[in-house]
């Protein structure tokens, strides 16, 4: 059901989290130049939610914030805080205060944030971290940007296959560097190939004796490090998984994913094609200033004059025809924008099927011919509407006629437009939802002045 | 970084999961009548490979594959199983395969099929349940549609708070009702009140004698039964939970929900906003047939014929000047496209910054004072562009003058109205994703005709 309200989407400032009240005295803290008051204000607030904090300040204020409260930022503050401002902060921080904080870090956490950092800060954190951990990131940052290696953590908690319950629960008390969060523990071969997975809920409800095997999760996939980060989101949704373990080019296990880094993944993915489809620039952030915010936006709308450049071209072809009966100039836009509508909704189901794999090769041309037909189907419904509209309130039922067949011409333009280009773009490896949206419209554009100007200066004159 | 190649776009058919070469064997097993070769090609198949097979056939071999298979539906495939097939589906299964089905489903698989169900098989799948199970789904469905207390599970482990890590796990041992997926055990008062939670992790590593109190996560947050799940899966991506304590208005524990139903959500919120933003219903779907496509897409398209109207109108009180200088009609889309574009863009950071509460009451008047100075300084970078278009392509500096400052009117106009429209629909309690694409690009349009035409009746006539 569509339900309009959507109390998700609100302001809230009563909501947990960071309300309007802290930001303001956070905020009158910071001018005041009061470190301890912000000390006091902070000590309650989650992580995320001080990195919201930072975020959400201009960038003069966040630069005080820093110099009064840089001693407090910790690595998980410091893992929340948005890529978008994190060389700046990282930047303002004391080398001790970096190192204190990436020492706190999980792998996955650390190499998430040197990813973006310049050389210097890079070798800060680097030397920072113990052997071992360093050794590991610098085993994931040799994998791809945006693959399962980069997304992975290195600690595993791992059994060999022919354990028991109470020889596992043994080894895990014995144990002090787990990993904060596990939710499996991935048996293996003496190769280290992950052979299957135990979940510690199994663990924990049978009997000592009992051996893994025998408890084995029926349903085991491993990851391959150099899989694209988007995939195994789509695979964590798709699949329910928890955790899974990752492997390298031997299948041999060299980290493990968890759920919780697929969803702020498939949550970046998302908006990322959201964000496409508006020509946007996902890397757009309410923090940004005017200029930055400008910058990113032009590249399209210049391209946008060229291509609406190309319907101005259309358009000046039927002149003589528009000095004629100048009513067409006021109608046309009609017909290029309702098809503009049309296959912008073609193509956001067309985009959204290629992520979701609904649309594959198998049913694409079921799905065209489905498109073509419902293009026609809404072309025949406008196009009566037109006509009732060009007859009893322009008083022309010709014109009538030429915006109805215009319309029905443009809507399957529209609907077809919609899907071939996302699929085209896609099987040529590119992002459907970066570009298919000027193709589209530029097609609805010219096919909308052109068929309804063409029509008239066939029918009218 | 922008990164145009997205292997996760592509049509792949090498991929795990469902193959094309899958596909067409069970296709021609159906159509062949093969039964006992629909189960040997599906044996190995995940249930969620299983689901989107069913759902990628069309209509009429869909019931052809259950006349052969319905015996075989299981309660992990009718799960994933979406909505909008799922009630076709189940219409054709036998209701003693129903009834099966549904006793291996956990309560909040249970809870989200029924809703969807008409009255009779509603009866059978309640009729199906044990008498705990009956009581947890009627239980669910007395919280609102889309609240978290239809998506948690009844399932809970808990422990009262004063027990040791060694006596927790001998309960769990003794325990055979125990959830199939479970990652903490919750703390509960002798009245039911959540006070706290341990992750399976800390119980395995730690001695018998720890109590667990000592072990405690810090942070612990619980979630009222009322409340939306879109702010659940926002919090549960935020504050990386795994899984959460559900209480009623008494504040005692009734569920529990889980990271993978979160994320879900979370995927379709996406989507949802995803398609709205394109004018499309969140119903739609690539299984769906022409007629449905037609009638799911027609509402905006009419809006959208009104709303063009408006222009229309707008167009005609300049007919004269059109008439004495035929070229403007030819140029006046420009103005009018790119500042629909502009608009789009704005509107798509607004919407997504409110999603995800970037964008507060706390931070609102600067976000629109930046938008108000990037949409001046694009409209005065693209006046500068056109200007010289128009004095060297077209041999005009008067239409480029015109076209310029129409150009840095319309621009201003889609930046405040991009941010503008959703925060108002926001506050109004409306989803912002839903209607402003409509406001904004009709204000784009009558704003970009009106200064277009206005100025050039004023400077060039």
């Amino acid at each position: 059901m569509t339900d309009l309200r959507e109390p998700e989407h609100d302001i809230r400032d009563d909501d947990e989290g960071l309300s309007k009240e802290t930001f303001e005295n956070v905020t009158k803290a910071i001018d005041a130049d009061d470190g301890q008051r912000l000390d006091t204000l902070l000590e309650p607030m989650h992580a995320a939610d001080v990195a919201d904090l930072i975020e959400q300040l201009t960038p003069v204020r966040r630069r005080a914030f820093l110099d009064l409260y840089s001693g407090e930022i910790d690595g998980d503050i410091l893992s929340e805080i948005d890529e978008s401002i994190r060389d700046e902060v990282v930047e303002q921080l004391p080398h001790d205060v970096l190192a204190d904080a990436v020492r706190e870090m999980d792998t996955d956490d650390v190499v998430d944030l040197i990813e973006d950092l310049e050389e210097p800060e890079q070798q800060v954190v680097l030397a920072a971290l113990d052997d071992s951990d360093r050794a590991a990131v610098e085993q994931s940052l040799t994998y791809p940007e945006y693959s399962a290696g980069r997304l992975m953590q290195s600690e595993t908690v791992t059994a060999p296959e022919h354990w028991t319950v109470g020889e596992t629960i043994d080894f895990l008390r014995q144990e002090d560097w787990l990993p904060d969060q596990f939710y499996h523990v991935i048996l293996v071969d003496p190769r280290r190939h992950p052979t299957g997975y135990v979940t510690l809920g199994k663990l924990l409800s049978s009997r000592r004796n009992v051996p893994l095997r025998d408890i084995c999760e029926d349903s085991f996939r491993t990851i391959p490090a150099r899989e694209d980060e988007g995939e195994v989101a789509y695979v964590f949704n798709k699949y329910h998984l928890i955790s899974a373990p990752v492997v390298d080019d031997d299948d041999r296990l060299v980290g493990v994913i968890t759920i919780d880094d697929a969803m702020s993944v498939l949550d970046e993915e998302h908006e990322e094609d959201f964000l496409r489809m508006a020509r946007v620039s996902d890397e757009s952030h309410v923090s940004d200033g005017p200029f930055q915010t400008a910058r990113q936006r032009l590249p399209w709308l210049v391209i946008n004059l060229f291509t609406a450049s190309l319907s101005a071209l259309v358009i000046s072809l039927f002149e003589g025809t528009v000095e004629r009966l100048v009513i067409l100039a006021a109608l046309m836009p009609i017909v290029a924008s309702t098809g503009g509508i049309a296959g912008t909704q073609s193509l956001a189901v067309a985009v959204r099927a290629l992520a979701t794999r609904e649309l594959t090769s198998a049913n694409a041309r079921r799905v065209i011919v489905r498109e073509l037909f419902a293009g026609m189907l809404n072309g025949l419904g406008l196009a009566v509407l037109l006509g009732l509209a060009g007859t009893f309130i322009l008083g022309s039922p010709g014109i009538g006629l030429v915006l109805g067949m215009a319309m029905i011409a443009n809507q399957i333009v529209a609907a077809m437009g919609g899907v071939l280009v996302p699929l085209t773009l896609s099987r040529l490896g590119l992002d459907p939802a970066l570009a298919s949206g000027t193709f589209v419209t530029t097609m609805t554009d010219v096919m909308g002045f052109f068929a309804f100007l063409g029509l008239a200066s066939w029918i009218l004159l």
